[in-house]
């Protein structure tokens, strides 16, 4: 049905998806081809409003609600972005998307994952993307690199047990979806894992 | 498992379910019972910034987003509020509730009933009213009455199609669980409405 390509990006925080995604997108251009880029949560009006709130740190709410904002966002964001970029033959390259949900919402937060596919389902219009880079590497050594390079944010090292929990639970959707999902390296040189991205998505390409 | 009681108010709009819910708290408070009052969407600090999102006539967004927001509103208010005061034993008055999402977003929007119905289990942990009064009339008579009494509101003539159908939806969501759903003729006097409406409610009460 759909002629353009969709490819998300996963991976736990600090394993550098939005810094392979915008590589990957000017390689892409430079050959010639339309991209859109995007990410989760957000990606159109709604959806970002959907974001401030979903995000929104003094805005308590229970673990359903939350789910469920964040599925109320992907689906403005397919349905009103994503769908009409790959209808017209578009590459569409997403930082984050459904199995962001599987695994903080489900293995995070402990709602139940038949509930959540199901849910997604409906949500996407069963939308699944052609490629998913899944960016890998031990938490520990990632904030250590990060350290090294002067680079200042959320991925502190008390969070190193929730990572290695996030980390565990992507390894494990790959593990069942390798078909869909490559895992690549993140501790190698920012140059090596781009390349080694661009070979999965020429693969791809070809097909 | 809840010791409280759950009512909840449906019907078209211009129907009278926020006159009646309020004339139904008072009644039972006389008679020495603890009521919560509450509303969709809303009823929480959450559901009441994703009220003000879904209501937004501005904010463009397709019908699986706003179903999806609606749900979000109904999680937070189910467990934040409904569940809890339900568990303290109290009787709980709810202007809308899931009927409400079937008929609008089901009738209304198109969106398949197997569907909504799988989502609002999951936002509302399978909570179900104890009893439903559902506030039916012919909406252009409902119109006229409201116009005689100097009443302003959306409940516009042109709206009327819209109505008869979304009134059409009701009915049929109460034949099928007559144990449940009261349907109560919205045109009779004011009071007749409340004194029929109270009658349902202690008949349930005595159970």
């Amino acid at each position: 049905m759909n002629q353009g390509i969709f490819i998300t990006f996963e991976g736990a925080d600090g394993t550098g998806k939005t810094t392979q995604l915008a590589s990957i997108a000017r390689l892409l251009r430079q050959k010639g081809h339309d991209v859109v880029c995007t990410r989760e949560p957000g990606g159109t009006k709604a959806a970002e409003k959907i974001r401030s709130l979903v995000l929104d740190a003094e805005l308590a709410m229970g673990h359903r609600t939350e789910a469920l904002l964040y599925l109320a966002g992907r689906a403005d964001h397919v349905s009103e972005l994503i769908a009409p970029a790959l209808e017209s033959g578009k590459i569409v390259l997403c930082d984050r998307f459904s199995d962001s949900t599987i695994v903080y919402q489900g293995c995070g937060r402990g709602i139940p994952l038949p509930a959540l596919r199901m849910l997604d389902d409906f949500a996407t219009c069963s939308l699944k993307p052609g490629l998913t880079i899944l960016l890998d590497g031990d938490p520990a050594e990632l904030a250590v690199r990060r350290q090294g390079r002067g680079v200042s944010d959320k991925f502190e090292m008390e969070g190193l047990e929730f990572q290695a929990k996030i980390r565990g639970a992507f390894l494990k959707l790959a593990a069942s979806e390798p078909e869909r999902i490559a895992v690549i390296d993140a501790l190698q040189a920012e140059t090596d894992v781009t390349e080694e991205i661009m070979t999965k998505i020429e693969a791809l390409l070809c097909k």
